[in-house]
């Protein structure tokens, strides 16, 4: 039995600096530099093991004759509601997502809601019939789950957290660090869409716009480009802190320099707009149905060409390169042939996108 | 790509009566009969496949030759820090457990938290060195996880959901639907300590006592079952909902008949009062390293001796048998010989215990 007092009593010194971060911020939850911190320093090293050392989207375990995905992700986004989809649908596709992302066939996930008192149970209704459809769009099923209640005021109408279990083939060996020299970089469609309009959603910042999430599941397009055999080296879905911060950590972790070109990465006029008028950059705008994939340069036309026979990557783009030299940085090269150096924001451009 | 206004145009009638339950109640969350309401009506037909009919405390999955366990659990018990425990250990132990009554051998768990802006970093740091300790004592590994930050006023401190993969041996067939007429009941330990230690601590009770919570990971028990070649039917945790909705639910999803010796029933004195001076029944009372166990009578002996090796396992018992009726009843034969029969619960006696 484990005895919490020994464990009070034997506890080593908060790794975070209590004396700079006394407290939770919004900011160590917005997929910048601190939350990388607080994931490095307060989980990975206390759960130390061969596995979280993966640092991919989701985690690759080896049973038996077995390869398995396992990931997990907890949604508070707000609103519950936002044009392009809602917190159930998101639910699904972020964890369908990070599964595809190790080239797995997502199977099965679970399902935990934690409600808050006084929900009303249409709401809960239209949530959880969302989950249903777009899971049976996914292909997966929920197979196991739990609800918890918590007093008014304590919660935000509904969180929920799904974890996901998928299928790796046995010919797939996806992951940041069979990132190679020369290798294409591409995007599956253009920038921006999830995060801005849950901002405008959020804020009533009155944007005339019609803007929709691009939330989606994205197996289908990382599934095809497998099964055209296609030698994909590494997925990456572009979530919270955006292109930006996936190409930071792939950089980090293979220890390459990407090139972007800024000309080619596809972004909406309506996008572009709403980020100029807030002073935001679409590099790092939240996404929910994007994804980068790094493969060998000679096989770059036919995967934009596969991956563009899909709606959902109907503006798929090879939009860099990865460069031979190991300074472990991304540039990105602007209109005018300027060279900038992509630096991790610290906290968040929007928090709760997800 | 989910259409989620299609999914909101094409929406069948909220399952659950809006007439009677317009609002998520705490008792929605209690391990009662409203619980099992919800779950029924709002996510088991909406997610309708076979792996949630086996209504069992972890899905079993098929993967190839690999034979898996799979469950989530989300945990919001307050406060945080109680005598025995605290979020973080109970945040593990509670799904090892559910993984062990499965027959599982628990291998793998994730880790989602939801943090509340303000939250002080040391209490952050205390609750996840509880996890690594309760892991390893548990022999389980932490291998993916995921943070999210909401506002102040939006949480609660911490949130943690943790699910977890564990791997069923070839021989193992363990369930309620294995239940068989004349199996012994029997329980691991004493009852109700969890629960009791819980509201003392939350309610400022002032009941003078130094009882603490039983919370523990009780695979060790279950797999030396097991590995003794116990032909064990079914494992069932009393968690929300105590002895009693275990058993109601096995008698249920097995269309049995349990009958229980009360005198049998192994409760600390101490229990005993504070369930007297408080109006509640130590059959309801949540438990978190308690189990009970249905079993061939004639190994039943055996089967106690085995458990009472360990610690863990000093006080369990045979409580009662499997009577050859088929009217899915539990009943209970008092102390002076009355039988009484045993109610689901509506709500619950105690919310947010777990």
């Amino acid at each position: 039995m484990t005895d919490p007092k020994k464990a009070a009593g034997g506890l080593s010194a908060c790794p975070v600096p209590i004396a700079d971060y006394p407290e939770v911020l919004l900011a160590h939850g917005g997929g910048g530099r601190l939350m990388h911190q607080l994931i490095e320093k307060m989980f990975v090293s206390n759960f130390d093991n061969s596995f979280l050392q993966q640092r991919h989207d989701s985690t690759r375990l080896e049973l038996g004759d077995c390869r398995l995905a396992f990931t997990t992700d907890s949604f508070v986004v707000r609103p519950l509601f936002f044009p392009g989809g809602n917190i159930g649908s998101l639910a699904i596709h972020g964890t369908v997502n990070d599964l595809a992302m190790s080239g797995a066939r997502p199977l099965f996930l679970s399902a935990g809601f934690i409600l808050e008192e006084g929900l009303p149970m249409e709401t809960l209704w239209k949530i959880v019939s969302s989950m249903a459809a777009a899971a049976q769009e996914a292909g997966v099923q929920i197979v196991t789950g739990d609800t918890k209640v918590v007093d008014r005021g304590k919660g935000d109408g509904v969180y929920i957290n799904t974890s996901g279990i998928g299928l790796i083939d046995a010919s797939v060996n996806i992951g940041p660090a069979q990132v190679r020299d020369g290798d294409a970089v591409i995007v599956s469609g253009d920038l921006g869409r999830h995060g801005i309009a849950i901002m405008n959603a959020r804020e009533s910042l009155g944007l005339e716009t019609s803007l929709e999430s691009d939330s989606a599941c994205v197996s289908q397009l990382t599934l095809r480009l497998l099964e055209e055999g296609i030698d994909v080296h590494c997925f990456r879905d572009l979530t919270r802190g955006g292109l930006a911060s996936s190409l930071i950590e792939i950089a980090e972790t293979s220890g390459r320099h990407i090139e972007i070109d800024e000309e080619r990465v596809p972004v909406l006029d309506q996008v572009r707009g709403a980020c100029e008028i807030l002073g935001l950059d679409p590099f790092y705008i939240a996404n929910e149905g994007r994804f980068v994939t790094f493969l060998p340069e000679s096989e770059a036309a036919r995967a934009v060409e596969i991956l563009r026979e899909s709606p959902l990557g109907a503006d798929a783009t090879v939009i860099g390169r990865v460069a031979d030299s190991r300074d472990n940085l991304v540039t990105v090269r602007s209109v005018i042939g300027v060279r900038r150096i992509l630096d991790m924001i610290s906290g968040e451009q929007l928090p709760r996108i997800c």
